[in-house]
């Protein structure tokens, strides 16, 4: 195939090039490869040798455990329960969580065959398992989506680290800082009614 | 630096990606690296090491002459003019002309200081002053932007090509004013073509 369709084709998958903006990055790398193309091609390798999923709580990084789990002034004993590894990317640019965190992989879904054991939930269950008195876990905070997913997947959680030496609470909902109320969808503005207090 | 900061750094200087958009790409590449990573580094650096501007006509290509300048079935006596390789692929697309090229790879402008030694204006009059006796050009189109710019390289380079045994035609009324060449529906451009004058 021809090098530069090749190119397009392949810069066409990533999320939020199109056809046509593809072919636009492609023609501006090929106008002096040294520029980017070559960087690119060599931090596109880079990263695909040198990063791996933390074995402690799934987040994408250089090292393993990741910079955050091998943190001694990140709170280890706080866990955040996220989605993916964008939430907690999410979480760490707004500086929100002290704590660490556990990267589920997805939602429980019956639509998309999603069971537990697609998930890392029996990760989670040990970690919350040794509890505090092993050095281990004290709170397990269930950030995942807002969602019938995510809250199916929260309950679910919730029911099996009962059993477990840890508090579990979940995110607060409700309308978000600095949102006007007409740019919120119904399902938010009915939960944030709701839960008023 | 953190390899996966690098490469976001990279990715989102490309045009169409910003931060937010390059952040996701990494992350969808870094959940399963041999899908797209791998084989993007692979296509990046095979197209930087195989294309170069064609000799003759400038597009980028991976042979030089480029597949569109040694084609025997393109009219090789009609050559259009235009500004950058996007407005070439752009007309080929198009399927909008049945000739070869000639890319300027910009236009005059005393504000950026862009003047005729800084485009390819010696090789097309080169390539128009052979003429059809020496086997050479019989017709220039040129097919520049109707920008203040364009229009005054398109008027430079009549005058230029006065002397030499070439028809001068430009594009037809039907390029919207501003408008670039490769934003523009396949209809227009082959229209434009059509009625040049
Ligand atoms: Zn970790
Ligand atoms: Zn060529």
């Amino acid at each position: 195939m021809d090098p530069v369709e090749h190119l397009i084709a392949l810069l066409s998958r990533l999320p939020g090039l199109g056809r046509r903006s593809a072919r636009r990055a492609a023609l501006r790398m090929l106008a002096d490869p040294r520029a980017l193309m070559l960087p690119l091609s060599d931090a596109l390798r880079a990263a695909a040798e040198a990063v791996t999923p933390c074995g402690i709580c799934g987040n994408l990084d250089a090292t393993d455990p990741c910079r955050i789990c091998a943190n001694p002034e990140r709170d280890q004993g706080l866990v955040c329960v996220v989605e993916g590894v964008a939430d907690l990317w999410a979480l760490e640019r707004a500086h929100a969580h002290a704590g660490v965190y556990h990267v589920l992989g997805g939602t429980l879904s019956a639509l998309s065959g999603t069971g537990p054991e697609e998930l890392r939930v029996a990760p989670l269950l040990r970690r919350a398992e040794e509890g505090p008195e092993g050095g281990g876990v004290r709170e397990v905070i269930l950030a995942l989506p807002a969602t019938v997913e995510g809250a199916s997947t929260a309950h679910y959680l919730q029911d099996r680290l009962a059993g477990a030496p840890v508090t579990v609470t979940r995110l607060a909902q409700g309308v978000p800082i600095g949102g006007s109320l007409d740019a919120l969808d119904d399902g938010t503005l009915a939960a944030a009614l709701r839960a008023r207090r």
